[in-house]
């Protein structure tokens, strides 16, 4: 009888998951039955924007944490498809830090020349995963909203692919309840334009909140002020902008920071991170994970140690991506295609506190992105994955470090080189502050 | 063995469910184990004000549409519960539309005193009910918040009370995807002074148009447009206020109607209703219903027509609230408690089919408040609620109709008789459109 796939989810991940076992089945492969699940009404996953915020046109959660304007905030280089390179999908090479529509695009062109949208079953929430240890076959339960009905189906193996950047982790800080304006959270941003003129308080230092803050910037917002738990990002920011300790509370609009400072703002966006979130795993298959480049429980980063026909695809945290989401669909594919076997969940445990205990002696940024290139290549080389060289993905993500160091506004304008067809990607025609319009064919146009 | 009754929902209609228990203990009868499991951190349901939009601290939709400043938009003498007025909560009389915080407090106060918290788990979402034929019970299964957990309990009855005024309508109009400002559903709405000399456009005509749209006049935007699919709401409104035909569709920041006049406008907000959403209702066992005074499947409007151990309280279309809430919980206590009986399913098929029916055939405001007036009395007269004079309610939303069309912005200056006390409601010291502080100690002050 053939086995049964579920994979929730059609973003980045699980697409990777429906291009691997279709590349096996190209081949030659027998390969299971694959229904993929995704609540959205289209693929793409996060890069699938949606100006809705908090509960869709069916009551679900929103899944997009996607603004206007958004443009890669790493290079290109660094997530490169190794089956698909850009410029094998643009027909040309391309500059480095495409907008948001230009690498939908990317990730939709593999797909589609794969053939697998019709294994997606759109506008498909899963409700509940559970396992039945009598018919060692999961039960996925699913609500249809097309049909508006809830249905159960079995199946052999369950691979999630839901992503961790969909559920906001939103902290409460004194006197948010009386602030007179909008406190939202990186999640719900959509539009800079409703910002221009605006005094706005950032709280966190990460990825979200230097570029939300830089989207703001580029599109007139009055003032920039980002408060920080720990320690100040430290870029070389514009004049408007200030780094400020954390926030103490807020009184009508005026925000007071732990060093006494004070300052009026129009509003507060919470840049404070996401939470792994499986409200629909069952207890005893819940992943519970921090963010970390290795989350506990899943060997080689996929397998569930206490039961290896459930797999997690892209539960780390990020440097690499689309690469490293594919290099895991693959692996997944071949534990299931039974090419490759796993150990006993002992041995199992055992190599995931391995590399966490690797992870916790990291210094660096540096050295973290080596470990995950080691980590990737390690995925890598136990399968057909195409080999491409991973130190030179590596090397693109050095050098974007070093360009955001020299200057935070102006490193999208860089170029870097392909790792897969060595092509040194051109200068973009116009630099990233000036370039409002961050349509495709803007971006593609090779005139400014 | 002693049977259990799990209460989804700490609000309004929950609270009157444990209320009702509780009284009958009081009385000397034995009552069920009862379990109330709910959402938020406090009890109050919608009453529960929180600065929080979209996804909570835990992930779970925000049940929150409550905005800040506001006042009640009917009378408290239409609401009033026929066991503990609000002369006894407050210890003397008080003008006629309270704002929340007062709302809040009488709701909290009968519940305080009747000492049933403890019955209650907070931070505690139901993911799933389902019935078991062979037990003859149902499993739900909830997460604890607290302690990162999820587990299920068997239980005999299950009462749904989880209110349909937090998952909003949300429509797409052309061109949401790229307007230059927020879009946002009245559920997200928090505080009008986010609005203050803004152009401001509502889509929609029931009461939170009226209502929002009254907020943001108030605390000083600049204009207020309000798009109607059918008619306008033809009330006299201020001369920066205007009601315009559908919208066609917004590009940047302008708003095309359907008769092809425009506005500039800075954020849009979809005062466009809420749906009745239960996901974590197993599909056999699921509430499918609009907003209408009469649901399907709903024998007395609170019975399961297909399994009377399953009850839903609250979930008619309301004139009456509070008090309707409390007729249907008193009559849900007594069928659990075996003093009322239910009919065949078919029996109680044909009494929902003609209480519908009477609904389709009525002809104005009037006739649905007489309608629900009766509906509720109905319930009144089978249970042991005190009886109360409820032509007096009825009487008190009539008064309310006529202010309301005389001045839109005045209504709430008027005071009615209480149906339970007989006394007339005393003038608030300060009109409505000049009170801008919404605080109860601000409400209970003597004088202005």
């Amino acid at each position: 009888m053939t086995k049964r796939v579920a994979i929730i989810g059609a973003g980045p991940s699980g697409l990777a998951q429906l291009r691997a076992f279709q590349s096996a089945k190209e081949q030659g492969a027998q390969i299971p039955e694959v229904v993929c699940f995704e609540k959205q009404s289209n693929w793409g996953g996060l890069w699938n924007y949606s100006w809705r915020t908090g509960l869709d046109q069916y009551g679900e959660p929103v899944h997009c944490s996607m603004y206007r304007y958004l443009w890669s905030n790493g290079p290109k280089e660094g997530l490169e498809f190794a089956d698909y390179s850009f410029e094998e999908h643009f027909g040309r090479p391309i500059a480095s830090y495409p907008p948001r529509a230009v690498l939908f695009d990317y990730i939709e062109g593999r797909v589609k020349k794969a053939g697998v949208r019709h294994l997606i079953r759109f506008d498909s929430p899963v409700r509940n995963v559970s396992y039945d240890e009598d018919s060692g076959m999961f039960n996925v339960t699913v609500q249809d909203h097309a049909n508006d009905v809830e249905y159960t189906e079995n199946f052999d193996y369950v691979i999630v692919a839901s992503g961790h950047f969909s559920t906001p982790n939103v902290p409460e800080f004194p006197g948010f309840e009386s602030f007179n304006g909008r406190v939202l959270h990186a999640h719900d941003f959509r539009d800079a334009l409703e910002y221009k003129d605006k005094d706005i308080l950032i709280i966190g230092t990460s990825y979200s909140a230097e570029d939300v803050g830089s989207q703001c910037w580029k599109y007139g917002a009055k003032t920039i002020t980002v408060s920080h738990r720990t320690a100040p990002m430290g870029y070389k920011w514009p004049d408007n902008w200030q780094e400020v300790p954390l926030l103490e509370k807020v009184e009508n609009n005026t925000a007071t920071f732990i060093d006494g400072t004070q300052k009026e703002v129009d509003a507060i966006i919470l840049c404070t991170g996401y939470l792994h979130h499986f409200p629909f795993m069952s207890e005893n298959l819940r992943l519970k994970s921090n963010n970390r480049l290795y989350p506990v429980s899943l060997y080689n980063g996929v397998v569930w140690e206490h039961n290896p026909k459930l797999m997690y695809l892209g539960m780390q945290d990020q440097w690499f991506t689309f690469n490293m989401f594919d290099a895991q669909a693959w692996y997944a594919r071949d534990v299931i295609l039974g090419r490759l076997s796993v150990p006993s969940e002992e041995e199992m445990h055992a190599d995931i506190d391995h590399w966490r205990e690797v992870e916790d002696n990291i210094e660096d940024d540096y050295g973290a992105i080596a470990y995950q290139g080691d980590y990737t290549l390690k995925l890598m080389d136990m399968t057909d994955y195409p080999p491409f060289d991973i130190s030179g993905a590596v090397q693109a993500f050095l050098e974007w470090k070093k360009h955001k160091k020299e200057n935070i506004m102006t490193f999208r304008d860089h170029g870097y080189k392909s790792a897969l067809t060595g092509t040194m990607a051109p200068a973009h025609h116009t630099p990233w502050k000036d370039a409002l319009d961050d349509s495709l064919e803007s971006y593609l146009k090779t005139d400014a």
